[in-house]
């Protein structure tokens, strides 16, 4: 196994394969997802389904196959997505008159819609959401991360003004920010993408960001405010409360199943897979241990507490191979099962059970009469732990002291020499496409996001820049930079 | 509106665009699934997930673009479905070295991932299933019934054996039926494909067949055992218990959205929309009724009805618009709301609610302290009454006295004179193409299915028929014929 250290794209790759999340596909950059690994999509498709109901977001589902045509109509979409587009151009052994897109994302399907169903404020807001697969030729891929066809939820709705929208727009990234955390245990940064980062087409987009073992970001999620760019391109009009037909305004919001390559990067170690109990697959993992001639006896107690767990609604299973224990400890923390549950003939004697958690060196042992309990309180500390143990990372990964470029070359360099993360640095930046792209150029940093201003009040305030890091101008916003996956 | 008498197809568009179950596409044979449609999908996958997890089959996702190479592989599998493919030829600007298939079904891909994963005999059963969109380029399309792309789960299984796949494929099959009796209230008839009407590439293909209310048959769902053929094809083998390499035995099934079709077309009645409860979106509809002055203080108690309604579990809404009741009572029957509530002064003082099931004519008072198990218990008695009057319809539109293709022909004729549906015809059929296209040239009709023995035996006994309908000669089964969708 090779540590994160050593090399910590390697060690990713090795994760999931052991941990058996998922294959590679014989289609360039397509991926297939593994029981294993679908089940963390299924945890999260529920999460984010209450949440939708909560808010009266219904589901629904729009054709894959987009027109040609539809993508011309939004000037900027179609220029931020046509380098990525898989095309349809024959079926049924005919040339197709117009080539078909696989969608990318569905607001051009979805617009076209809405400007048949919306005629009134009454039908105001219209709030929709659909799961679907979307496609994205990408030239670089990594298995969850960055995927030609990946799955996804895209959220689209159509408000009387600017002020519903934004809102909508906010409550949806603070969902993702409250799933990521609470779900997936992985603490993320809010903030507005600046113009160059932004989605095609739209007038703003907001992301949460998250960190990564190495330092580096992943964006976990975006929401988009559209103003009426797309209402005007595919008339999305109603007729308002003085009489007068007027253009919506729109957003959009989306995660995906990069989520799932994130989380495994944030919590992961050298030893395998560690994932918050919220969405393992395997919460707990009972195996019989002791001599060969008790093993029986114990097997037949453990499948009695497997059972009781069951019940209580907690996806346990029970190793009864013919592997040894040390095996099977080594092969189970591989595939990241939260609690490690050992029961042996001298425990069933004390009326005991031992119980190692996945991200603890020690074990413990504990009365069988209050194994349910038990193990949901270990569970829900353990989700507890990852959180807080993320939440300390990043805050140790982070720079808010560098000003200029060359304080930036510096930094990492110097930590590339120790072999740690550069992290994430608050800098200065001027607002200009210039001062990006020079970062860039000469760091491989890019623009994460620009902090929501709660980030600069209280007690753990980041400081605000004055000035900017590649001109020393003025800044006109404090930015997350750092190398992004 | 149209009536059922009057055209049974337009009808059935009518009923599904005034309940806003769907819209057309600008793709050709694409439809758009509106949340009142979704719904019955998302539980129609809820009841079939619960019953994959009792079988301990788990989920998974597999790319949707096939490479052309990995059709060819099964001589039948290519032959049945290169007519309806559609191609991905470019992407990001570039032609494609390989044309990549939109899947129609995924034995191939799913094939290929199995001879990777499946080792050994301790490997096996290997039971996976996907919920996925899959594509077949039809010439003629109905909504939800057929087309070009929809939605459905595949289920893929490898077993050691002919029986072990034969029980998978048997077992599913049977899962389908129950889902379809008691989920869509939709009874079916099980039994065995002819040769000409398998899934390409299949030993054996079983089918539900369900009659819609116009005596025309739906294929429901199906289950194919494929012996070792793709097992072959893909090179799916195991080292068995005696230390050999053999190839597996494999099994498919699916169901897909065509279910909600089939579903709406055997409930629905001339006012519009019925479903069975365990699905509908809308399970209860509340009225507030009475004068225009006492509205807003009965409107006030539907409030605190629906919270009551809503904690119990029960889908229910307030129609608290400023239509007039009459307007609202018929809307709330065109979308299907399968109990009404009314509310008014008059019943508030007395201390009950108005209650009309959709699917019947009268309404009666209850007692408002009953209302959650007044509501529950008809609710549950609204599902039963659906699949048993449907069960009534499919015994009157059944005929088993035909003999010859002149008796088929003048049934059909006098049921055309008569307005009436020609229903499903049992005939013998001697075990040739032939015959099953002499029937369909001359009658429209097709083989549905062969049913399973236990439909010859006992009260409700099928006759056996001895003589083909079409040759006279011995017949070597005997088979269901319908028009079907």
């Amino acid at each position: 196994m090779v540590t994160r250290k050593e090399d910590f794209s390697k060690w990713y790759l090795q994760t999931i394969q052991k941990a058996d999340l998922m294959d590679y596909s014989p289609v360039r950059g397509c991926m297939i997802f593994k029981p294993n690994g679908f089940e963390i999509w299924e945890h999260i498709q529920e999460c984010f389904n209450q949440k939708l109901k909560a808010e009266g977001i219904r589901n629904a589902y729009f054709p894959m196959l987009i027109p040609e045509s539809f993508f011309t109509r939004e000037k900027d979409h179609i220029e931020g997505f046509a380098p990525e587009l898989p095309w349809v151009t024959e079926a049924a052994g005919e040339a197709l008159e117009e080539r078909l897109a696989l969608r990318p994302t569905s607001e051009t399907m979805i617009g076209d819609a809405f400007s048949n169903w919306i005629n009134s404020y009454r039908d105001l807001p219209y709030e929709i959401n659909q799961w679907a697969n979307v496609f994205r030729w990408e030239k670089r891929t990594l298995p969850f991360l960055r995927t030609s066809e990946f799955l996804w939820q895209e959220g689209h709705t159509a408000h009387e003004n600017e002020e519903d929208a934004r809102q909508r727009t906010m409550k949806m990234l603070a969902a993702y920010r409250d799933l990521s955390e609470e779900l997936l245990a992985m603490p993320v940064f809010e903030g507005e993408k600046t113009p160059s980062e932004r989605f095609a087409g739209a007038v703003q987009t907001f992301s949460i960001e998250s960190m990564m073992q190495d330092g580096k970001a992943v964006q976990a999620g975006t929401s988009h405010y559209m103003g009426t760019k797309f209402a005007e391109a595919f008339n999305i009009r109603y007729l308002n409360r003085d009489n007068e037909h007027v253009y919506c305004h729109t957003t959009s919001w989306g995660i995906s199943t990069r989520l799932i390559g994130a989380m495994i990067m944030t919590h992961s170690d050298d030893q395998g897979l560690v994932l918050p109990p919220a969405v393992a697959a395997h919460q707990v993992i009972i195996i019989p241990v002791g001599p060969k001639k008790k093993l029986a006896e114990v097997t037949e107690k453990a499948q009695e507490l497997l059972q009781e767990l069951k019940s209580a609604g907690i996806r346990a299973s029970l190793d009864d191979s013919d592997n040894s224990a040390g095996f099977k400890f080594n092969e189970w923390e591989l595939k990241g099962a939260c609690l490690r549950i050992e029961v042996g003939p001298r425990d069933l004697e004390q009326g005991q059970f031992v119980l190692k958690a996945r991200d603890e060196a020690d074990k413990q042992s504990y009365d069988l009469a209050n194994l349910v309990d038990q193990v949901q309180s270990s569970l829900t500390a353990m989700q507890e732990r990852l959180l807080t143990k993320a939440r300390q990372r990043n805050q140790e990964n982070i720079y808010t002291d560098i000003e200029t470029l060359d304080q930036l070359q510096a930094h990492i360099e110097k930590q590339r020499e120790n072999n740690e993360p550069a992290g994430w640095v608050l800098a200065g930046w001027d607002g200009t496409e210039e001062s990006e792209a020079k970062i860039k150029e000469l760091t491989g940093f890019t623009t994460r996001n620009i902090p929501f201003d709660h980030y600069f009040q209280g007690e753990h305030a980041l400081p605000r820049k004055e000035k900017c890091i590649v001109t020393g101008k003025p800044a006109k916003a404090t930015v997350w930079l750092a190398r992004a996956y």
